[in-house]
């Protein structure tokens, strides 16, 4: 371990208390970005970012106006422009703390029980922002950052972010950059790091189909019409064959074959048919069986029903035939399919097997952007990421590819053409989204040596 | 004409005010069966029938108890055990008048406009009791029946009988006859008088498909559960095929073929594709071209689903795997098939069909005694009354299967054995059920001979 890495871990050491007292600070601040009453609390958290950036001797600090809550953005240049230029990219927003009557402590009153520390944002994300700032402050109290850094910390990232994208276009230039760190990304245990770099994709419509122009009485018009619903059963049960293979045409042709590799890196996350199980609470799982469940959740396309609805649903016998039916489905997205061309497969695939005496409507429910997202998790910068977590937690981090999406991931790079070490120290039972959230204080210490690890190391090794 | 034909008929004409001053009365009470409030207007008007009875000299009335609202009774002996005892079958009992401002008088005060009598009530069924009420005391002022009349008029009709099996069973004996004459069934218009001698039966299911425990992340687990919506469209789509013939194992096995006389009866109708295309707003029909739609729907089963639910339904996107879905279907019966069968053949076809992954359930909404019924359209007391329709409308009626169901026909049939002559002197303008409900006084007078017809010659021929 280099000198400067020794006197940084020195400096956590002898400021813990002041560390905790200020996490608690900045834990107190309910920036609900949600709930327009705590409109002055978001710009307070704002604030308070900004301060500690300036007191870390970032310059240009500034709250950057969106269509909504401010952006706080900052840099710091370590005088070399050879060096790597790192997006630091984060949220000072938090969820609603409801249901209030489930919280054993104050939701906005930080306390310390049992090595963990509980209040809404602890870990989602307030506690991976204090990460990086303390791992940053350790550094330049006791030397000096030998990496460029910017600073995107976000407020509306628990609302699903609706002004980052024109944000990220507008601002292209100030926020370019050569990779990203978002710390929003957890990790699978406390024993076990983790770096995801593959997301899916998403593709939501609905589907209407329209059938006779009112409900029909079924004894006197049973039998002459086709009922909206029973097509609309037929259309989906035709979208997917009894081995979980998807019927749209052309919906394969995209997807990026997974390499041996990930197959054998996807392995080691050893989750097998009854951890699935256990998970979903269902009798058998199904799905196409030339790939292992982790493989079809992280690597794979889907096609899910979301929601379905037609007719009588209330209590006891009502017989019509419905004049109309819907249904929700979504596709999650692997590279390099896009949403624009299963949105075409999808409209190809009704043109062919909707049937006449009907009428369909299909609504796009989200957008072009929300592209599957991947990125190569042998990079540099990447492995640098690694090599700190496997120093610190003493086990080579496993790469992941999720099956959810970081739709932030996926801006980023279409709009900055920049990718993102997604990692973070968050654990998957720190109820983040519920009461009692908290985060675990080893992850936490852990977190900010790893960081600081991180940023001496890459500045030496990623130009 | 027999003299005392004429004589009743004569009887009629010189009371018409008298008749439609009785009638008002009738229609004055607001019998609604459905609403608590008006249970003294239902005692009023089961007491208005039974002192009606009274009037014309019917022995033994009575209210008799059921579950909720009485019977009326009364049997009227003509002295000849060798003449037919017919049953008239009739109910008391209103539907509730909402929407009340709608209505363009008040629904329970009879107003005469157009050569129709405006009032809840007026069509189904007051207007229909009061046709058979005056032509036999047309017959028995000017001179005697010479067939057995027995009277059970309900209060409970328009709440869908829940208490007459029971009843029946019980009172089997008391309702002993030859068979039955409604009135509640109508004609096919004001100039095409008609009988029904076929109805559907039914049978209504619902069908609970359940996946994972609870819902889940469609990003974090879509590709390796069963969709329960999925598999509930699938069990749906494999219900029916592409000519719409339904698929469950044995569904047709007892379905009475349709005899050549009954399909030149059914083309009379004159009800082409067109016709039913302008009825229900469908662009196409749909159904087993073997059959025209008219048989489809008066003599052939149906499967129909009439309501389906599952997931999210709201505005906007939800990525979720719902954990369950549910879905109603029911089936219009032919004779012989039974609600018992076709419940079996469901349970065959989701045992058969339903995959591993999910569980089932299935939950009968109807019961055993919703049979289809049919009955001898030839039948001497049937076409007995075919001839008093033909002499005053002067056309055939026309011999009809209807695809809805008349549950009191196949409870009578069921319990006591006797078939029903379905007809009646309502119009499909009559806007029953609906604010303006009416009855045409064409009807009503051309319905008060075509009885008094019927209830002469049947007695003269029918023994």
């Amino acid at each position: 371990m280099t000198n400067q890495v020794e006197k940084a871990f020195q400096y956590v050491e002898d400021n813990k208390n002041n560390v905790l007292s200020v996490f608690k600070e900045f834990l107190s601040i309910p920036s609900i970005s949600s709930d327009p009453d705590h409109a002055n609390d978001i710009i307070s958290a704002a604030h308070w970012v900004k301060d500690y950036l300036d007191k870390l001797g970032v310059s240009n600090t500034a709250l950057l106006e969106t269509g909504q809550h401010p952006v706080v953005f900052g840099e710091y240049q370590c005088g070399d422009d050879s060096k790597p230029t790192i997006l630091i990219y984060g949220h000072y927003d938090v969820q609603p703390p409801d249901p209030l009557d489930l919280w054993k402590s104050e939701p906005f009153i930080a306390e310390i029980s049992k090595n963990r520390i509980f209040a809404r944002g602890a870990s989602d994300m307030k506690g991976q922002i204090m990460v990086f700032l303390s791992a940053i402050e350790a550094i330049v109290k006791t030397g000096s950052l030998s990496v460029n850094l910017k600073f995107m910390i976000e407020g509306e990232e628990e609302i699903g972010s609706p002004s980052i994208e024109a944000f990220l276009e507008k601002h292209k230039d100030l926020f370019k950059c050569d990779f990203v760190l978002n710390l929003d990304a957890g990790s699978l245990s406390k024993t076990q790091p983790s770096i995801v770099y593959g997301l899916r994709g998403l593709a939501y419509f609905e589907i209407h189909v329209f059938g006779p122009d009112h409900d029909l009485h079924s004894g006197l018009f049973g039998g002459v019409v086709r009922n909206p619903v029973q097509v609309l059963a037929e259309l989906l049960s035709g979208m997917i064959d009894e081995q979980g293979i998807i019927q749209l045409p052309g919906f394969y042709d995209d997807v990026m074959p997974i390499g041996d590799d990930e197959k054998s890196e996807m392995a080691k996350l050893g989750l097998d048919e009854d951890y699935y199980k256990t998970q979903t609470g269902a009798d058998a799982l199904f799905g196409d069986s030339s790939f292992s469940p982790t493989e079809r959740i992280g690597a794979r396309p889907t096609l899910d029903i979301n929601g379905i609805l037609g007719g009588f649903t209330g209590v006891g016998p009502k017989t019509i035939i419905p004049s109309k039916s819907m249904a929700k489905i979504s596709m999650r997205l692997v590279p390099n399919q896009t949403p624009r061309n299963v949105y075409t497969q999808l409209v190809r695939y009704l043109e062919k097997n909707a049937p006449n005496g009907i009428k369909w409507q299909l609504i796009r429910l989200s957008g072009d952007s929300e592209t599957p997202y991947v990125t190569n998790p042998n990079a540099p910068e990447t492995q640098c990421f690694a090599e700190a977590l496997k120093t610190i937690w003493g086990v080579d981090p496993i790469h992941q590819r999720e099956g959810g999406s970081i739709p932030i991931a996926s801006n980023i790079q279409n709009i900055l053409g920049a990718s993102s070490i997604l990692s973070g120290f968050g654990l998957p039972e720190d109820k983040i989204h519920s009461p009692n959230e908290s985060m675990d204080l080893d992850m936490f210490w852990k977190g900010i040596h790893a960081v600081i690890l991180y940023l001496i190391k890459v500045g030496e090794k990623c130009n």
